[in-house]
C-alpha cells in the first residue's frame, strides 16, 4: 500500500521539526517548502548549537551546496547527534562530482554518523557510487548507467535508501526498485527544486519509519504540486510561487488521482 | 494620537538606511521589505567594516536566526557603534529558547549595548524573561503566561521596548502596553514574517523617536499589507509575492480605516 | 552591429556554466536570473575548491556585497584561476564608496587578478575611480559628474570593460561608450536588481568576447524583460516574480524591436 495522502496528513498533523544545515542559495526555498507542507523548518550551523538543536528535531536535511570547513564541522556533530537521537538523516548531495572537496568531505560525512537516505541527481549519485565523473557545478552531467541498478546497488552497499532524482526519479532500499514520473521539465530548469526536494523527503522521513516509501511519497506529492502550479504559471518564475501555493492545497483526490509509484524491481 | 500613515510617509519620504546583521534564511525577505517600505537596507556583516557601516545607517536591525562566532563579533562591534551614534538598535531573539548558545548570546549581546526594542514570539521573549522554556526552532512554543505583563515588566526591566508578535502583538514601552490585532493567519504559516517584521520595525524606529508607537506603526502597516494580501492570494507563494506588492500601495485609507492599536494598560 | 538576440540565443544554446562568489542576499536572485536565460548558475565559496569549480566554469562573477575575509580569499583564488582558464571576470562592486573594507578589497582584488567587466551603480564607480565619495550602504548617492567619460576613463585606466547602472546604463571599454535606455523605474526600487544585472553581464561574457557588446546586450534584454514584467505586475512583489517570467520568454521580435544600445562617443 502506498498511502501517499495518508503520509502527507501525517506530516501535517504532527508538524515535524526538520533541521537543516544547508546553503545560502536556496536555503529560503527550502525553509518555504518544508513550512508549506506543514512543517517546522529551521537552519541553524553554529557548532556551538547544532547538536542542541539537533536534539529538538525529527529529521536531519544536509545539503553541501556551500559546505566550507566550518559548516562541515557542523555537519559532523549534527549527524551524530541525529544518530544518537535516532532521527533519520538525509543527506543531499548537491554538487557532488564537481570538485575534489566535495567528494571527499561527503565521504567523511558518510564515514562519520549513519544516513537514513541520500539523495542527488545522476552525476552526483553517480560520483558517490565510485564513477569517474564531472558534475556540472550543481546541474548534471548526462552519465550512460543503469540508473535502477545504481540505486539499488548502492542503496545496499550504504545500508540506506537512495534517491536519484531527475524526470524519473528512482528510490531504492536495496531491495525494492521505485519509479516516480510526476512532475514537469520546468522543475529542471528552475534553482532549488532539486534542494527542496530533499527538504521534502526529510520532512516526510521525519514521520515515518519506511524510508523509501516517505522518500517516494514526499517526492510525488512536492511533483503533483508542480503540475498543478504549472497548469497556471506563466514561466519560471510564477512557477516557483505557485508550487508554493499548490503544496498547502494538495488534496486527497489529486494525490490519489495522479500517484505513480511504480515498482521496477 | 496614532498618526500611523504620517509615520509610513516619513519613512517614505526619509528613506532611512537600515543596516542588518542577520540570517541566510530571510535576509533576502527583509532587505525586500524594507526596501518595500521607501528605505534602503544593507546586510554587511564582517567585523572589519561594521562600525563605518553602522555610521552611515539610520537604524540597526540584529537577528540571531544564524548567529555563528563571527556574526555575534559583528554584531557587538555594530551595537556599541549604534549606541554611539545614537540610532536605535532592534534585536529579533529570533530561536531563543531553543539553544543554550543562542539564549547566552543573546544575554552577552544585551549586555554589551543598549537596546531599543528587542522583538520575539511569545516563547522567544519569555525565555529572554527568564522562564524556562523551549522554541520549537525558530517557531514559538504555547506558553502559559500573561503576555500584557510579560511585555510591561521586561521592557521596564530592560528600559526598551517589548514586542511580543502573533496573531496578536503586544509592545511595551514598561508603561503602556498595546495591542495590535492586524494581520491574517496565513503569517503565521509562512517562513520569515517574523524576521521581516524586525525589519519594519527597525525602518520606522529609524525616523521616529517614540519607539513603542513606531513599532505599533510598523506592526499595523505590516500586518494591513497582510491583509490586503491575502484577498488577492491562492496560497503562501502568491501571499508572499504580493504582501511585498501591498506595501509599496498602501494609502492613507487603507491605513487610517484598519488601524488597531489598542491601549491595554 | 549589435546582433543582440543572437547573444541571447548562443547563452541558450551553450548553457554556460557561470560560477559566483557572492552575497547571501541577493543570492537566490542571481541564480534564478542566470537559469534563466538558460545558463547553469554555481555559488560554490570555500576556498578548498573554488579554483576546482572556476576550472569547470564559462565565466566567474564577484559582488562583494557581503564579503568577510574568508570570501576575500576565495575571490582571490578564483580570479587567478579565472585568469588563467581564460575565462571572463565580471566584478560587481556592491557598496564600494561605504567602507573602508570594502574600498580596500576592491583595490586588492584588482591587483591580484585581471577582470574584464567592472559594474556598479554611479557612486561605486566613481569609488573605484579615486573619487571621494560616500556611498548609501548598497544604493546610489548621487554625484556630479560626467557618467560617460568616467566610464571610459576607468575602462581605460583598468584595461577592461566599465558598467554603470542606472536608469541610463553606461558602458565602455575604453574606446567606446555605449548607452542603454531600456528597463523602468521600479528596477531601482527592488532589491537585488544590481546583483542580477552583474549575473546576466557574467552569463553574455560566457559566450562572447566582446565584453562591451556582451555586456550592453546582457543589459538590453534583461531590461526589456523588465519592462515587460511591468506591464502584469502590481507592485514589486509580482515584478520580480514577473521578470523571471519575462526572461526566458524573451523573443526576436521583442528584443530586436526594443533594442537601445545607443552609440555616445
Amino acid at each position: 500500500m502506498e498511502k501517499i495522502f495518508e503520509r502527507l496528513e501525517k506530516v501535517r498533523k504532527n508538524s515535524p521539526l526538520v533541521h537543516h544545515i544547508t546553503n545560502y542559495v536556496t536555503a529560503t526555498d527550502c525553509a518555504d517548502i518544508t513550512k508549506n507542507f506543514g512543517a517546522s523548518p529551521v537552519m541553524a550551523d553554529a557548532k556551538e548549537e547544532v547538536q542542541e538543536m539537533v536534539a529538538l528535531a525529527d529529521a536531519l536535511v544536509i545539503n553541501i551546496g556551500t559546505i566550507n570547513t566550518f559548516t562541515f564541522e557542523s555537519m559532523k556533530l549534527a549527524g551524530v547527534a541525529a544518530n544518537k537521537k535516532g532521527i533519520p538523516v538525509v543527506l543531499d548531495v548537491c554538487g557532488a562530482g564537481s570538485t575534489t572537496f566535495r567528494n571527499e568531505k561527503c565521504r567523511e560525512l558518510m564515514k562519520t554518523f549513519r544516513i537514513e537516505v541520500i539523495k542527488g541527481n545522476i552525476s552526483e549519485i553517480a560520483t558517490i557510487a565510485g564513477f569517474n565523473i564531472k558534475t556540472k557545478g550543481v546541474d548534471a552531467s548526462a552519465v550512460e548507467v543503469d540508473k535502477y541498478n545504481l540505486a539499488k546497488k548502492l542503496a545496499e552497499e550504504l545500508s540506506a535508501v537512495v534517491v536519484i532524482t531527475g524526470a524519473e526519479d528512482v528510490v531504492s532500499n536495496g531491495q525494492d526498485i521505485y519509479s516516480i514520473k510526476n512532475g514537469t521539465n520546468i522543475m529542471g530548469r528552475i534553482v532549488g527544486t532539486g534542494c527542496m526536494a530533499a527538504s521534502v523527503i526529510g520532512t516526510f522521513c521525519a514521520v515515518d519509519e519506511d524510508y523509501a516509501m516517505a522518500a517516494a511519497s514526499a517526492l510525488v506529492c512536492y511533483e503533483i504540486a508542480g503540475e498543478n502550479a504549472e497548469k497556471t504559471s506563466d514561466g519560471p518564475g510564477t512557477f516557483k510561487t505557485g508550487l508554493l501555493d499548490k503544496i498547502s492545497s494538495l488534496s486527497e483526490i489529486s494525490v490519489n488521482k495522479m500517484k505513480k509509484i511504480e515498482k521496477i524491481g
